[in-house]
């Protein structure tokens, strides 16, 4: 039995209340049939007609609990959602746990739980895991890394380089929800729980563009928020992306909370949204697709890619008094550090 | 440019620093065809015939360089090493990298030099990574969690479920060498640059041995030591693991340091060695196939499994002067942490 109230550094020397921190926590509440916590590999079942897809990302956020999640169930949609945006079915993922001496465990095992119940919902199986234990001080309670395995379909052409003139820019929903959720809830603001984050899975919005004809692109706006995957796009296309500041969707009380604050809803990380590019004619149908399913009834189409006056690879905010305004790439941290 | 010296928290905030330290230090070192850092999920080429094999782990280790190696070789060779110990062949790695505010670039830069090294020698190619910044005081330098994922023939059957009453049990080289070193370079000790980690890839030592109808079961002796993996393996089948203390081979440097400071060597990590269970009657012809390789000349049968008076789950180390004691599963902590 564990029965420490707090994570010691033998909780990671690989004996026994290492095995036991394993089998009690961890192997509790993600086991399926594929996990067997005494192997060191393990063989995955991927159909054979399909290509396998693998994707990693590391978890730092702080607070651990947060309104709509935890540091776990943020692993866990984080990971499926790099497989799903890329066109894939995400179907195992790995976990690689960091934890700080003096956690304390009921708070591990409450993360741990939330983990398990975001795989069961993106359907994915844990099957693989590691944990160490550093010395107090030298982590932030816990950090994870999570490596999702998936497959998608030999014709799934999803590519920056596949981005023309005139294509059309979807989000699936409103941006920023997550980064203020995590600012309010680290800075114990009064407004603190007015706003819960968007982490959730991605496939329903995704699965069925994989294979569209006319969808070139997709990427889930995390880490640098929209604003950044416009110039990932613009980078590697030496496209202009037009936004317009009317049509991005923003929560009024993220909006609020931005105004209040400094802070441009257009870099805040999203973690349950996704960005598309598609041909302008297919804009109306992928929009009435994504609009028919839950995770998708809030999206809207935000802009376009344009030659502009040449390729200049620029993020132009179009306002809405009819100005525009460059958006430049995030250089120095002017935002909370929040994923 | 990452003109700075050192990592800052912009490093980390998706933006145009975290893309040049992306693209100057990891993508610089480790790139490679099947890298695209503009990815959000690659695909793989695996061979069809052949079943997928994932596996992963962390990697904490203090200091960050040390005789013999870096976290960055170690986190390479020891992923590398869970996927060969269970017959498979690996062939791509994904790195999530956890960097401390104020770590400096050149080390940063030598360690992740010494990753792509140690991924040129074991032949995998890294294709997908991540990278966050933790704020000053809330991490140890770096750390990384490493996912290998290899393939492995369909009539591979290495498992702990395989292992037989009087199988041999077999090392392909001294122990403790990688927990020594790190310790002298930690501690500073006179004898510090005595001992150098034995830290490399163990795929020569598993591949003739993947698919040898007498191996039963392969494991590297890691964190925990020869006497975790013995009792991991006592664990799961129930019989006795008994050793030999005259067979097991120990360095005479690692001897001394042990017998200095109190350790013991079958706890000690290493990071280069192979454990097998293979069948008493092919043991030689499996010790002399080691033997042949540069990398298991040091080569022993150290003990046999063993039904003692009935299934029992013991390790039990048989002692020079003709004794036994039983070596205990590790508990608290009296080691060094030194992965």
């Amino acid at each position: 039995m564990v029965k420490d109230r707090y994570i010691t550094l033998a909780h990671g020397n690989g004996g026994r209340f290492m095995r036991e921190l394993i089998e009690e926590v961890f192997a509790r509440h993600l086991g399926n049939p594929a996990l067997d916590v005494d192997l060191d590999a393990v063989g995955l079942d991927l159909p054979q007609d399909r290509v396998p897809v693998v994707s990693t990302d590391g978890f730092v956020v702080q607070p651990l609990e947060f309104p709509g999640g935890t540091i776990g169930s943020i692993a866990v949609n984080g990971s499926v959602n790099d497989l799903a945006v890329s066109g894939a079915v995400p179907a195992y993922l790995t976990l690689g746990a960091i934890i700080e001496e003096g956690l304390e465990l009921e708070v591990l095992d409450r993360i741990v739980a939330s983990m398990a119940e975001a795989a069961r919902q993106a359907c994915v199986a844990v099957v693989a895991g590691d944990t160490k234990v550093v010395p107090r001080g030298q982590g932030g309670g816990l950090y994870l890394t999570v490596t999702g395995v998936g497959h998608r379909a030999r014709d799934c052409r999803l590519s920056m380089s596949a981005i023309r003139d005139g294509d059309a820019v979807l989000v699936s929903g409103p941006v920023g929800d997550h980064a203020v959720a995590i600012l309010l809830a680290r800075e114990a603001f009064d407004l603190s729980g007015s706003v819960v984050s968007d982490c959730a899975p991605v496939i329903d919005l995704t699965l069925p563009l994989a294979t569209h004809p006319s969808v070139r692109f997709m990427r889930d706006p995390t880490r640098g928020g929209l604003a950044t995957v416009a110039h990932e796009i613009a980078r590697a296309t030496g496209f202009d992306l037009v936004l317009e500041q009317t049509a991005v969707p923003v929560a009024d009380p993220v909006r609020s909370v931005c105004e209040i604050l400094g802070y441009d809803p257009y870099y805040l990380a999203c973690e349950g949204r996704v960005v598309a590019v598609v041909a302008a004619e297919a804009a109306d149908e992928v929009l009435a697709i994504w609009r028919n399913l839950p995770a998708g009834h809030g999206a809207c189409r935000i802009g376009s890619v344009s030659t502009g006056t040449g390729r200049t690879g620029r993020v132009i905010l179009r306002t809405e008094i009819g100005g525009s305004r460059v958006l430049e790439e995030l250089e120095d941290d002017p935002l909370p550090r929040i994923c």
